[in-house]
């Protein structure tokens, strides 16, 4: 039995504009996980009259049917966080202050030289829950997140609006816990990425001649990111899903990988392989993207922007000559790049990119989008491939550097370990 | 008089977690700068049940107050798309196809070669609006938006989701219709960014004590982004804006500025001047957001991307002397690397990043966070800062690009052109 599930954000610098609600999508792409729908998004500003007011509604609700609200923020220290203040005239429960989180602000606030008593009121008040809720224990801030019942197998959770605490909170507490609130059978899932192919194309001829064989038993999600598809399998079948992603692998041999860039960070640890860049259009995004992971600093080594033709010359040694006859952006300008690098650097990969990112600089021949990858792979062979890449010059580079990764990710594949 | 702003957007995809809703903080944040605060974001799936009753809530609370309802998705071609029929549903209206909707339409498919009997019904279908409603044109796609009376004073505006058509269709067809609806004062609005100061400190330090004498006829918001917080003020009465801001630069001279991102693109275009950047723990960051806008490569040059020590050497002649005896991390290292860079790149501006971006790397002297930027200013002039930012890796390195953009913002600043 499933519940009737709400993400409720309050902020008003949500309801403003001025920031943008990430959580309540990563919330519901982590239920979609765990194999439940949510069924609406709220988002109040900081007003207590219109929180209270919602709560009481969805507390009504819950006189029908199960429901489980997940409200993310209110629980900081400053005057406009009124989450406790209006979960208590909801229920008419007092509060307390959880011994534990008192201990941690203890030691936090001993660790920066103050004491006990230093404790501001305000940030004190994030260690008070409801009495008699379930609580949630917050490992990277202060403020405690908590359980309160609100209904008939129905749940109200609070929990922090930071991300970082609270995604924290969630996949470490609140998970475990709705399991045991709503257990449900064990729900399996499998997750490839597809490259260079959209999601309507993808549909029309891989889910509907699949829909009576597949479809019936196992659901399907799909989402775009910059340069490829994630294809999302989910059943209670183990076999089903095996077969679902079998038949993915032969239609699509070519443009088929699992997460690149856990891969491509793992593999270059475990096999002790070193990678250096060059990037004209992308200007470090590439970069950017190969030292996101803590401890990428084992195989990244650095590289060049050669945003400038004159840089191209300059700091790789590429004739203007050759810039000149084939243009900045060709295969053989992204050749050039790409050994100069690994002259240079002496990595096992190399990687160059160089592309029209636009809005403008595009030609005939070489539209806005065009984009050379140049790899030079540990064996010393180097190749180059040429794409359009659609969208605006955010998208074109995100792509690039995407799919810079992909081929890494391909060669790394190949490989015999 | 205010009407109660809901924004409602519909989609899937949304609740699902794969899309993040870009819209309804858009669309807020327009409001906002039109004098208008929205008291709740709602999001629901393509479900015409749920929508249908959301609706039919609205329509009840439109009986107590004025109510303006501006809901976006569900416009469209595919069998998903329930916005018209739920509208139909809820008023009881028949629909009718908009005649110069249809033209467009026409024309559209004419110029792919194709014929008006080749329209596919539900093609067809977006040209559709209730019957008596105020229509609005879409000149970037298909469907048509419309505005619908459900109160006294209180409206449900439908809009197409995609973001290209609903933005377009906001700013030109619905403000000026809104503004025919709801008559108000013009509002005036300034925005200035406060750097390395937290909200809570802005607030105590400056909203608090000008309260009385500014924010009873001002509003204030404040929005935290990586390294700044922007302050946004509103009035009607432009001689006390002006007093506010007044106020702000006596109170932060040195740490107050503009939108930097525009500003350094501006300047750098207008004074004709060149910067290179050499990165470590930022691993290509600030490279890529000085080539965000188009038109970049007019100053931005390239550079180094030295996340080794190796590389710091190797690429621009740093000893590994320096490098040990005062640690990568080190104001001496920032100030080698930005020399080195200047020698390599003859640019006007040159800029070093080196940094412990965390989670590990961090000891007593130079904790997690720990950045040093070095800056060479077209007088040839070097300068080293020392940060210490808060936050995980992201922000960490999000931060210090941006800090890095300030630095060149001051140094651009104080130039006398």
């Amino acid at each position: 039995m499933s519940p009737f599930i709400v993400i409720l954000s309050t902020g008003s610098e949500l309801t403003a504009g001025r920031s943008l609600d990430t959580n309540s999508g990563w919330i519901a792409n982590q239920l979609f996980e765990l194999g439940w729908k949510v069924k609406k998004f709220i988002t109040l500003p900081d007003d207590p009259n219109l929180i209270l007011s919602e709560l009481q509604s969805l507390q009504t609700l819950a006189k029908e049917k199960p429901v489980l609200v997940i409200m993310t923020g209110g629980l900081g220290p400053t005057e406009d966080d009124y989450t406790l203040e209006t979960v208590l005239k909801l229920t008419g429960k007092t509060s307390y202050s959880v011994e534990k989180a008192k201990l941690r602000l203890t030691k936090i606030y001993e660790s920066r030289g103050k004491e006990y008593k230093d404790i501001l009121p305000n940030v004190f008040r994030q260690t008070f829950v409801p009495e008699g809720c379930k609580t949630l224990d917050n490992s990277v801030g202060i403020a405690v997140g908590f359980v309160e019942v609100i209904g008939e197998n129905s749940y109200l959770v609070c929990m922090p609006g930071v991300p970082s605490e609270m995604t924290e909170m969630f996949k470490r507490r609140l998970v475990p816990e709705l399991k045991k609130l709503y257990p449900r059978e064990n729900l399996l899932q499998k997750t490839k990425w597809l490259w260079n192919i959209g999601e309507s194309l993808f549909q029309n001829d891989f889910i509907e001649p699949n829909r009576d064989e597949f479809f019936k038993e196992a659901e399907w999600g799909v989402t775009a990111n910059r340069g490829y598809i994630k294809c999302i399998f989910q059943s209670t079948n183990q076999n089903l899903l095996d077969q679902i992603i079998n038949r993915l692998e032969t239609q699509y041999p070519n443009i088929i990988s699992d997460d690149v860039f856990s891969f491509v960070h793992e593999r270059l640890l475990g096999e002790n392989l070193t990678i250096s860049v060059v990037e004209s259009c992308t200007g470090g995004l590439l970069g950017k993207k190969l030292t996101e992971q803590p401890g990428s600093s084992a195989y990244f080594m650095g590289g060049f922007l050669t945003y400038s033709n004159e840089m191209k010359s300059q700091l790789l040694g590429i004739p203007s000559e050759t810039i000149n006859s084939f243009g900045a952006v060709s295969e053989e300008v992204a050749k050039a790049m790409v050994d100069g690098l690994c002259l240079k650097t002496g990595t096992d990969f190399g990687i160059s990119i160089t592309g029209i990112a636009g809005p403008d600089g595009g030609s005939e021949g070489k539209p806005v989008g065009t984009v050379c990858i140049g790899i030079k792979e540990p064996n010393g062979e180097t190749t180059v491939f040429r794409y359009v890449f659609p969208g605006n010059r955010e998208a074109i580079r995100e792509n690039a550097s995407n799919t810079a990764i992909f081929l890494i990710y391909q060669s790394l594949k190949k490989r015999v370990i």
